[in-house]
C-alpha cells in the first residue's frame, strides 16, 4: 500500500507493506483522514506515535470501509462505513484498527466530514463532557473557537443546553463561529472580562492561565487539550482554592486500547445521534488529494481557516 | 457571654452579647474549640471571617450542649452533644449555628476530642474522598502528615483501604504518624522519589507543585488546601495532560450553607461511624483553659507536635 511517510523530518508518500488485522481488528480501506496540530508535531520530530502505531505514517484519525476482519472480529462487515481514531498510521491506504475503537459513519456524512471527525469530535466531547462534566445553563469558553477541537466543541456546547463562549483571534472567521452556535465570538485579548465560565476548554496554553484563573467561576473547571503557545503555566493556588476550582488536562493518543474504546462508545451515544438529526456537522476547510500531502500539511499549518483540512483517498 | 477576642490584631478575652438563635438555629454552650491555621492568619488581619460570621470572635470549629433551640429548629433537643464547623465565632462560651451544619458528638468522644474534630476531618474528607475519590486500592501522599488535617487524612486513607504515604519532616514525630496507620513516613525532601500517587493532598503549598508533578500517577488529583510555604505555583501543563492529571483546590470556610451541610452529612454518614467503631481517633497535642488564650495560639505557631490544640470552657 501507499502511505504519507515521514522520513527524516520530511514529508513524502511511499510504498509499505499492506497491514494485516491481528484478533479483534479490522483492516480499513482509508477513503479520508483528517490533520491535526500532532501530525505537525510528529513530522518535526517532537511527538512520536506511541508503541504498538506506525511510527513513520502520521494520521490520528481516518474513515473508510472495512476491508478484511480479524479473527474474531465482529462489531462491522467487510464493506461498513467506519471512523476511528488512532495513535497514528492514519494516512495510508489502509489502516489496521482494534474493532472496540472504531465507529460506524452516519449517512448523513460524506467522505471528508467523517475523515475529520474522529480526533476532534472525540477530544471535544471528551474535554468538555466527561472531564469537566458541563451541563445545561452552565457557561463554556472555548479558546481557539475556529480551529478543529474548536468547532467542535462550540457545537457540542450549545447542543447540550451550554451559554458558550468562543475565542477566535482571526475576525474574518468570527461570524462563521457565531454560525456554529455561538452565542458570543470575542477577541482572545482580555477574554476575562466576559466571564464567569463554568468550563473553560484551553487549547492555546500556558499564556491563558493567569487569566482563565481570574475568568472561571466557583466550582468552575478548565481543561488543557493544547499548548502550542508554551506549557510553563503560573497558577495561582490561592485562586483555585478560593473558587474551589480544578485544573485539569487530557490527550487521547496515549491512552491504552479500553479507554480509547470508552470514548467511542461515549461518541456513539452522546454524539453520532446529534450528527444523525442535523445537530452538528463538520466543516471542512479544504480537502486534498493523497499526492498533495504537502500543500495539505503547508495550509494546516498556515492557519487562518474556519475546520478541517482533509486528505482524500 | 465572654468569648476569644481580636482587636488590632491582639488576642484577650472580653465580655460580648449573648448570641440568639435565628429560625433553624442552635445555640450552642461551647466546652472545647480546636485551633487552626487560619485562626492565625485571622489575627494577623490576614484571612477575615466571611459575611455573617462575627468577625471579631475567632474559631472554625467547636463542641458543646445544646443551649436553647431557634424557631423551627428540629435536629436535636437541649443538652445534646454537638459539634460543627463554623464561619467563625467558635472560640466563645456560647455560639449560633444552623442545625444543618451541626453534628451529633460519638459517645466514646471526650470534649476536646470532639472540640478539635470537625474542621480537620471534614476538610480531609472533603478533599480525599468527596473532591478527588480515593478508592481502596489507590496510593495517597499526604503532606504535613503530623499536623490537625494530616493527621485526619492518613486515618481516613488508611481506613478506606489506601496505601498512605505522609511527608513529616519532624522526625520525632514520624513513629506517631506510622500509628495511625501510615504504610510510609518519609522526609519531605525528595518525597517524589516515592511514587507514584493516585492522590497527593498538598497542605504546604507551592513549593512542592513541581515534584507533585511528577509524583502524580496517571489519572492522578492533587487537592490544595494549604498554601502556607506560597500561593504562586510552576505548573507543567504538558505533564498534567499527558498524566490526564488533576489540580484543584479546595476551601471550606467560604461556602454557602447548603455546601458545609452537605459536608456535615457527608462527615455524620462517612467518619463518625469509624470513630463509632475505634477506627478514627482525634490526637489531641495539648489542652488549654480558655482564659490561657494566649499560650495556647503561641503552641499552635510553634509548631512541632502531632495533633490538636484545643480551648476548653
Amino acid at each position: 500500500m501507499r502511505a504519507v511517510t515521514i522520513s527524516d523530518n520530511q514529508l513524502s508518500v511511499a510504498e509499505h507493506p499492506d497491514p494485516t488485522p491481528g484478533a479483534g481488528e479490522i483492516l480499513v480501506r482509508v477513503r479520508a483522514a483528517g490533520l491535526n496540530g500532532a501530525d505537525l508535531l510528529q513530522v518535526k520530530g517532537a511527538y512520536p506515535a506511541p508503541p504498538g502505531s506506525p511510527q513513520d505514517i502520521p494520521g490520528l484519525e481516518f474513515a473508510g470501509e472495512v476491508a478484511a476482519l480479524g479473527p474474531g472480529a465482529t462489531r462491522f462487515s467487510e464493506g461498513d462505513r467506519v471512523m476511528a481514531i488512532a495513535g497514528g498510521g492514519g494516512q495510508g491506504e489502509l489502516v489496521v484498527v482494534h474493532e472496540r475503537q472504531a465507529m460506524p459513519v452516519p449517512p448523513a456524512l460524506d467522505w471528508p466530514q467523517a475523515g475529520g471527525l474522529p480526533e476532534v469530535f472525540t477530544t471535544a466531547h471528551d474535554a468538555i463532557f466527561t472531564q469537566c462534566g458541563l451541563k445545561p445553563g452552565e457557561r463554556l469558553l472555548v479558546h481557539g473557537g475556529a480551529g478543529g477541537v474548536g468547532t467542535a466543541a462550540v457545537q457540542l456546547g450549545a447542543a447540550a443546553g451550554a451559554h458558550v463562549t468562543a475565542t477566535v483571534r482571526n475576525a474574518n472567521l468570527r461570524d462563521q463561529v457565531k454560525a456554529l452556535g455561538a452565542h458570543d465570538v470575542i477577541d482572545p485579548e482580555g477574554f476575562e472580562a466576559h466571564g464567569p465560565f463554568d468550563v473553560i476548554l484551553e487549547l492555546v496554553g500556558a499564556p491563558n492561565m493567569p487569566a482563565n484563573l481570574k475568568a472561571v467561576n466557583t466550582d468552575g473547571r478548565i481543561v488543557v487539550i493544547g499548548v502550542g503557545a508554551g506549557f510553563k503555566a503560573d497558577v495561582n493556588l490561592l485562586a483555585i482554592m478560593g473558587k474551589r476550582a480544578s485544573l485539569r488536562g487530557s490527550t487521547l493518543r496515549a491512552r491504552p486500547l479500553e479507554e480509547k474504546a470508552l470514548t467511542a462508545r461515549a461518541v456513539e451515544r452522546h454524539v453520532l445521534p446529534l450528527f444523525e438529526r442535523g445537530a452538528l456537522a463538520v466543516p471542512v476547510a479544504q480537502t486534498y488529494a493523497f499526492d498533495d500531502v504537502q500543500d495539505a500539511y503547508d495550509r494546516f499549518a498556515a492557519g487562518g481557516k474556519l475546520g478541517k483540512i482533509v486528505l482524500t483517498f
